[in-house]
């Protein structure tokens, strides 16, 4: 009884840029881009798939920035231009949220929305179609702004964690959102997983328009009013001219800190979809099927003698030959090599900046 | 008194090809046209700097494989086309020696010839002008076949050692030469090197053209027989197809086993000049400037950290930034690259032949 399926969209957010895949993700080709597992299709390009049978190619909008507009039109060439929308600035993620409820609902008042970031991994294809309907249905019933929470299987430190409330009454997927808590330390990460009652924040939400306007209204007021004032353009030939104007005044702010913390109707569908931030080198590793000795070939050739749990990046035809390695990154482009200890990989972000200082803005 | 002066030739031997600096290395760009220190010459283009002042432009030969023609013309566009001698077929060092002595006795019977390897490091520049002059006079002066021999520094097992005699009268830097020994085991070459009766041999070669056929006629008279018979053909329009339809039936022999080896008017003339072979990247190493924590990059931009005694190799512009390795070789190229322990260098042969069956010729 999917009633609104017509007036189901998708916003898929792409303007990100990580440095954290340093050099296989640069500035002019960040992460969301790439084609980490050698399927043939970047991460972009796979969130897009995932999504098509949901809302259907003209009901998905993607949000990045300016710079990538080609990349985009190049990865995905069937999608319209009308529907690319081009921040000039970056300004987290809330922005970004706000401006494309404002477009969407001036295209359809009835409109629900769900907004994925383009750059995870989802391993569960059917489970995660199955989340989104469940959320559709349920945000399309009530007024609600709901985030899909992953089962942990790890005390991982880097994510956001959701502590689960109460059942929804008829929604048995459904829970109420006790609290958000952004990454935690070890000890409180053991107890997290261990208590059973809280989730993964997979960063992938569902909303009325109609209803995240309304949060934005009462919870980011001047992000609100600054989208408010530009109702009259948007998805009209003025909307381009007010976002060049105005984008840039919006406070750059995540969707997480300036509504989900503070709002009273969020809740969380939990899903097990064998979802991956890949939000670093050791979350790819992971992610990734291992071959001999554990070690992990991105898309590329390799020759290794005695290495072990080492992840092998490069580009195009090249090949690698390595011996003695263990835990290590071999991260390989035209410009640049890494090659550097996995449990060391939280300092590629400082060396990233020394790279820049020292070798020039071309290798970052 | 160097009244031959304008008999004196050199003979640059570069047509080798070697996998042992591989990936830097290739069989399209073997290790004698790669400027490994960043100075702007090549080891070749430093070998033939080196022995202009001795010879003259117009009295240096090269003899290299007809494949590298394009780049010698590059890397040496002063030198004319009828200097470049180019072997149809690889045939190790005794039928180039044989066949540019022929071209050059045809040239001049009065010629005495200095034959040089062309991918040598040589750091005294003088010391090695000196060493020539003085052995272009005594192989003027006699019937003599002289190799430069080199003070050894370490108990290398890699190189050749030649067995001191007695001094000859009047040429206080000459002695008779008594015996070969390749490549000593450890043990042996640490006896050679505290004896100090034993010297490096390296590879270059003091004769007159005269001398060095009669040796051919005595010890190698098949190599002889065949280059004899183009005696008509050689400095003439008419050598190149001579040599294209006989050079391929020449014994595949060093000049060492075919020659030095045997005869018994073999002398030394010692010297102490900066020399390395360049043979292996733990050679290349030690004969590089080291910066901190006696890490080498060659012609590159490096971010190092907590890396010690590692070589770091790569073209253009590219960076590397690496940590955690000691006595590594990170040597890249835009088609491979190598993560290798230095100390296990010696199996980059093999590695290079697996890669070649695996991946294919294009990679070595």
């Amino acid at each position: 009884m999917n009633l609104n399926i017509d007036h189901r969209y998708c916003v898929i957010m792409c303007g990100g840029v990580g440095s954290r895949f340093w050099p296989m993700s640069r500035t002019d080709m960040p992460k969301q881009f790439l084609d980490f597992f050698g399927t043939g299709r970047s991460l972009l390009q796979q969130t897009y798939d995932r999504v098509l049978p949901v809302c259907g190619a003209d009901h998905i909008i993607l949000v990045t920035n300016k710079d990538y507009y080609d990349i985009i039109r190049r990865q995905l060439p069937d999608v319209k231009s009308s529907n690319i929308l081009l921040e000039p600035a970056r300004r987290n993620t809330a922005p970004c949220v706000c401006w494309a409820a404002h477009h969407i609902i001036a295209l359809d008042p009835e409109a629900a929305i769900v907004t994925l970031p383009s750059d995870h991994l989802i391993l569960k294809e059917r489970a995660f179609l199955e989340a989104l309907d469940e959320g559709f249905r349920f945000v399309e019933s009530t007024d609600s702004l709901l985030t899909i929470g992953i089962k942990p299987t790890s005390p991982h430190t880097g994510y956001g964690y959701i502590q689960l409330g109460h059942e929804v009454t008829d929604w048995p997927g459904i829970r109420k959102v006790k609290s958000f808590t952004e990454k935690p330390n070890r000890e409180m990460a053991e107890i997290f997983l261990h208590s059973g009652e809280f989730y993964w924040n997979s960063g992938m939400f569902l909303w009325k328009a109609s209803t995240i306007l309304n949060a934005f209204n009462q919870y980011a007021p001047e992000i609100a009013s600054l989208f408010n004032a530009g109702a009259d353009n948007y998805a009209t030939p003025r909307e381009p001219e007010f976002i060049e104007k105005n984008f840039q005044n919006a406070n750059s702010i995540s969707i997480d800190y300036a509504i989900m913390e503070k709002a009273s109707n969020v809740y969380v569908k939990t899903a097990d979809l064998g979802w991956s931030d890949l939000g670093s080198w050791k979350a790819l590793y992971d992610a990734s099927p291992k071959g001999q000795a554990g070690n992990v070939t991105q898309n590329c050739k390799v020759l290794a003698t005695d290495c072990r749990r080492t992840i092998f990046a490069t580009e195009g035809d090249k090949i690698i030959v390595a011996a003695g390695l263990n835990d290590y990154i071999i991260a390989d482009t035209g410009k640049a090599l890494l090659v550097y200890p996995i449990a060391d990989e939280q300092k590629i972000r400082t060396v990233v900046n020394e790279v820049k200082d020292r070798f020039g803005e071309e290798y970052v």
